[in-house]
């Protein structure tokens, strides 16, 4: 199979056409685009919240979810523009700022991976068991901190269609993700009430309409800190193992799979850490094409591999932590063992969509 | 992906170009070619024989299994033959032969068939265990009967590279295993005593200087009985789902990895069906080309990867029974579930790579 090669040195390679196309157009953005970009955010971000709290009690697990997520979506990118476009921002208030950023949207989005992770095992159960007749709603989000499932009436006889050992070890998974999902919902309950996250509110508040820029940010052309961005990446893609990702059934991500070593795959390290840089780089690329500027599809079908790869990655070791509960049944052992490596071979498959998906970005570059 | 769909109506589809060509140069092969084809096969049959017997007690596990290898490969050709050109033989004494040597061939593969799957096996839990210390040495054929790991001094240390499942695992595959290989070892000096195999033997004999031809053999065309065989190879394989299996990762193979139902996947019933056939037309097109013919090593291929899928599938199966030996741990079980969701991961890898291989077959064909 042909593979692109991407040079690291060179700051251009994965610079998508549209991108350049519209540089290359208006004039040079600089400190003016970063203010308003940071601004819009911290609106969006202050309208999440007020959903937040108005819905309240009375709110729909749908809307709260919703929220939660709008406020998590506008932290990620006011953090990742501070850290990108760092020389044009006041640095006391950016280094400030962005821990509180992260400690946020880690603490509200610990509920929904948890909450993911467990739909994620249960369909993959369902599947392996061959069974055809799992109804998606039975796994969609409920009220947080309840039970996933929900309705017990409705989960008996799905589980006629699982062995003894799949629905034994799904029942493990439900019972510790759940806990831990239940944990998490609490825990950002706390942090929404304390007086960390007014503070952080407070100042996302004045952002909203006072970006405090450096007294050069107006002149300051934002290319070069979003072209470093990208250079972060490549380089960063340029040591992942894409030849071997690129053939099918490459079998490396199982590899670890019966490793006496109990950190979780460190093979995975490098490919979550582009996808952090994806991140970063898309962001960067929302500042400097302003509003409304079309969406890469190839960027977003590489980011959703990596997610991907994430999810698969995590639903493994959870899947793995599971076996290890003392005095399991080794038919639920079995089941899990098997979920383990289906999780495994989501991760390979996942790193295999990235580099199609990145390989085709290279190609069609001029 | 593009996908070739092979038409079941035309029989020349799949035909390799070098076939057409060989048969367009010369005249149309007869019951001469056959029956040269026959005497070659039978006087194979008898040196192998003859090797096997006087190495006896004295011989080397390799010139042992060296032997048996070719008695079965010349048996499985003489079968074949008489199958795809029933009309030109004798039918009394073709019907006769059939179930004889596959009886034969059948004993005599069992015990190494045991041997590579143990082996298979192993390699993929030392694989798992992310060993790459792995002797190679240590798992090649030894003695028949034998425990096939030979010294217990050199396996001791190689555990060490084992977490205690995957080390219990393979203790217990080792086990059964071993017991099936002794017994199937058994089972075979029993037939080469018998006079059930004396029999087979003195047929074989006469064949190798007299084939019972049909009187209108002679001056009857071998080509239609050829392309027959080829046309339900090729039907066989327009009834596979090639267009999932072309698709990388579509996660087919383990999707009754742990269903209730005990037979073990149906789904691949098809696939091992096409491997019979795909020989069936090999061995017809040996026929026709003669002695010396050039090898089609898209055909090769093709049969590799149906090999590959057949010991997957089995070794997955041999996983999936071990774990249901009473009062194992949890952790052993763990082992094997994910050892069976490898090899059936295996079996999905072989599947895309049949279809690679004959895609480009039917591409390359004028």
């Amino acid at each position: 199979m042909a593979q692109q090669h991407l040079d690291p040195t060179d700051p251009t390679a994965g610079v998508s056409p549209k991108l350049s196309t519209a540089l290359g157009q208006g004039g040079a953005p600089n400190g003016d685009a970063l203010a308003s970009y940071l601004r819009a955010r911290a609106t969006e971000f202050l309208r999440a919240l007020r959903l937040h709290r108005e819905t309240g009690a009375a709110a729909t697990a749908e809307e709260t979810v919703d929220a939660a997520r709008a406020l998590r979506r506008s932290a990620r990118r006011i953090s990742g523009s501070l850290h990108t476009f760092r020389p044009l921002l006041d640095s006391d208030w950016s280094e400030e700022m962005r821990p509180e950023l992260a400690w946020l949207s880690g603490t509200l989005g610990l509920e929904h991976a948890y909450e993911a992770r467990l739909e994620r095992l249960l369909l993959a159960l369902h599947r392996l068991s061959g069974s055809t007749a799992f109804p998606a709603q039975t796994v969609a989000p409920t009220s947080p901190g309840a039970s996933v499932r929900g309705v017990p009436g409705t989960a008996v006889p799905e589980r006629g269609n699982l062995t003894v050992g799949a629905a034994k070890a799904g029942a493990l998974l439900e019972r510790q993700l759940t806990l831990a999902r239940t944990r998490a919902h609490s825990t950002a309950l706390q942090a929404l009430g304390s007086s960390r996250f007014h503070a952080v509110a407070d100042k996302v508040a004045v952002l909203a309409s006072e970006v405090p820029l450096t007294p050069a940010a107006a002149t300051t052309d934002l290319r070069p800190a979003a072209a470093a961005a990208e250079e972060r990446l490549t380089a960063a893609i340029a040591g992942l193992p894409l030849v071997t990702a690129g053939h099918p059934y490459n079998a490396e991500a199982l590899i670890h799979g019966l490793s006496p070593d109990l950190s979780p795959h460190p093979q995975d390290g490098p490919w979550h850490q582009v996808r952090l840089l994806l991140r970063l780089h898309r962001y960067a690329r929302e500042v400097l094409l302003g509003p409304g500027a079309p969406v890469d599809v190839r960027l977003l079908a590489a980011g959703q591999a990596l997610n991907r790869h994430r999810d698969a990655s995590e639903a493994a070791a959870a899947a793995a932590q599971a076996a290890r509960t003392p005095r399991i049944a080794p038919a639920t052992a079995y089941a899990l063992g098997v979920l383990h490596a289906d999780q495994r071979h989501e991760v390979e498959a996942a790193r295999f969509a990235f580099q199609q998906s990145w390989q085709k970005q290279v190609v069609s570059a001029p």
